[in-house]
């Protein structure tokens, strides 16, 4: 931030926050129901990968389909498929945004999937 | 179909038709505007083809980003990637429902991504 | 179909057939996973059947949101909304293409949400 | 946050500005690609804010769908609808974490639309 900057405008670690928040975003809704089964689970998990590390500032994804969690909703169902939603999701999103790393997780917390900022390092960085 | 339909009721064919009607349109509103560049390309192809194998009676699906369009776009751009649409892409779906098998594209068109029927084969299947 | 077509092209019906696919697989693949709440519920059917008419050859989608069953789900959960999925749904487009006039459905049958034609009506319009 | 809490820990207002960009990520990846013309943009504008304003912390989402460029682009075109996509949109998301308020933006930019954050108030409401 310039040094005749508003107190309202947001930090640099504040603009990584926000950065990560729209990958996960993006990450969720563009690929929450994708007919998703045990075999395609891999090919899932790579795409959604590199879809999001394309966005800016992303500087690395991990996506973890929970396939036990599948299996045991296939198990019950009728079906061979089902749709992806939050509780088949494990994924980290690393943002560095002007030297400030934040890192993101969703899992599942309470029986929700829960979206949340691991840490945020290197905030004064723009001090210098 | 029974011998006591309703001429109304639609023959296999016809609704094998609209089971490829409905892999299309997921195949396209699941995956449109996602982060894509030409080093992501590959595993979304995979990941779609897999996806919408999974849905009922879609025995094969071939999807090929096409490269040097997207390559031709983001040289005239200041980003490094872009967000999936139609003239990215090159689908075939097969359908088999009950002997009949239908075979359906999108393509580029006049400017337009066009979904069609390409061939409808053994629509006497369920006479016998 | 003109008269010099392969036996393998689709008939109107099919192509009717198809076409009224591709708009239920994008009505849902669209709107799956939209966060909903019984107040949210009335914009989102009316901008789900705006949308989806506007594709080629659309007459009509009438979509309702079950707001009971969403109301059951949300009086279980910590959270005042969920995501649309299709047991909160249903649906029912008509399409018309060359005088063929195919009526589709979503409804949940057996815990599953069915799509499905109902009728095809005007099948010998295009032998004129 | 707690006063044993690690330095690495989020504040209040990078939390609230990773509660605003998820809002940013799940509105446009849920609803672009969406059929759209100047006569079904009122309604999908309503059904977008009512949607995001469910999530958790969003206290206020206005989103214009601009209908001037959406008829410039298709009055150059052979078809009288066309898909969501940001340079037909301008967006206001307001979030509220803590006491922390968040106003963020999407807007055209140099022919791209760019989310950011506007302004972050109250970053030591958490301090007393």
């Amino acid at each position: 931030m310039t040094t005749d900057s508003d107190e309202s405008d947001p930090t640099d670690a504040e603009a990584a926050c926000f950065e990560a928040g729209i990958k996960f975003g993006t990450l969720y809704h563009q690929f929450a129901g994708t007919p998703i089964s045990p075999d395609s689970a891999a090919s899932l998990e790579r795409a959604m990968e590199e879809a999001i590390e394309n966005q800016p500032h992303c500087t690395e994804v991990t996506v973890a389909v929970r396939t036990d969690e599948l299996e045991a909703e296939l198990a019950d169902s009728a079906a061979d498929y089902t749709e992806l939603t939050g509780r088949f999701l494990e994924v980290e999103i690393v943002v560095d945004y002007e030297g400030c790393e934040v890192v993101t997780r969703m899992a599942m917390e309470d029986g929700y999937p829960l979206m949340r900022v691991e840490s945020v390092r290197g905030r004064d960085s723009s001090a210098d």
